[in-house]
């Protein structure tokens, strides 16, 4: 893949863009950004997706994981992004205020890929092919140790649909038996892609 | 108890208004529903609660229970409810869609009564002492048989929203072990009596 697609999505070159976001979060994390990366590139290549913004999708989902709560709810309240999403926590703020986050700070201005990033954590009710690429390379990417990661790995040899459905009915199962908050984003995603 | 509570409370003396549920609905869900009127003034005893509209809100709960999909969902049409209920079925339409025929064809109009009724399947997240009376007396009348009752009469016996809380877990883990569809009622439940 030319390098190129760093520059026509971001306002850095690649290896800026890297060292970026290598500063931004703890060695662990950039492994698993990377491995989302190319776990995107692969299922974009394998279910007909656009391969170069999974590929940016991928290596910019996190980019707000490890931001201070503080910093995160000022960008809620500035943005006046929903106010709802305040009793959620990191989990839920990073993607939806990480948006801005990469907007403004690594230059992507793309809707689709801000999407992707928007929603890598919750889905939703009205996925696009590269929303489902994302959310699913998080999942399974070859760092990942949990059950169930070898079924969604075998799913996603095959058919991203179900495995969009296996990752959401798995993770929200977890959530509930650890008694974690569900986001309502969470729920449509499952009414639609589960339980319909 | 008096039987005049059935005067005060409805448009029908105690014989009548039985007779008006029992041809209502099943054999099998008339035992269900004197169980849970049962049950109910059983808890309120225990809790404090008012034994009078426990008593009837257990009577009333499932009058519409057995009403065809057409004439709930006319209800739902007729009365403006909110029509994001429409894909969720009769689980979730005959306590909404129910109080509406409850006001009208039995004459309750008490409004606490009548907000139990409408959440007795779902909970919310903000329950009353008799919201809670009659969802965990619908959970756990003798009649019921299902992995976990044992428990939630145990907890019955102590602490209501120990009940509440066991009760909304139990329940979303079952229906998305089954892919059922999860009205959002539920999480607003779940998020604030099991995961608050």
């Amino acid at each position: 893949m030319a390098s190129d697609i760093y520059t026509k999505y971001t306002a850095f070159k690649q290896d800026d863009l890297l060292a970026k976001i290598r500063t931004s979060v703890s060695a662990k994390r950039f492994s698993h950004i990377l491995a989302v990366q190319k776990t995107a590139v692969i299922l974009a290549k394998r279910f007909g997706g656009d391969v170069e913004k999974a590929s940016i999708a991928g290596l910019i989902h996190d980019y707000a994981k490890e931001c201070s709560d503080e910093e995160l709810l000022r960008v809620i309240y500035e943005n006046n992004l929903d106010k709802e999403i305040i009793g959620f926590g990191n989990n839920i703020w990073h993607g939806v205020a990480g948006t801005i986050l990469i907007e403004k700070e690594l230059g992507v201005v793309d809707a689709e890929i801000l999407q992707a990033v928007s929603v890598h954590t919750t889905g939703s009710d009205n996925m696009s092919l590269l929303d489902k690429i994302l959310y699913v390379a998080d999942f399974i990417e070859p760092n990942r140790r949990f059950s169930g990661v070898k079924k969604a790995r075998e799913l996603a040899e095959v058919d991203l649909d179900k495995t969009v459905k296996y990752e959401t009915k798995h993770t929200l199962l977890k959530l509930v038996e650890k008694e974690i908050k569900v986001y309502p984003k969470t729920i449509d995603t499952y009414n639609k892609y589960v339980a319909s």
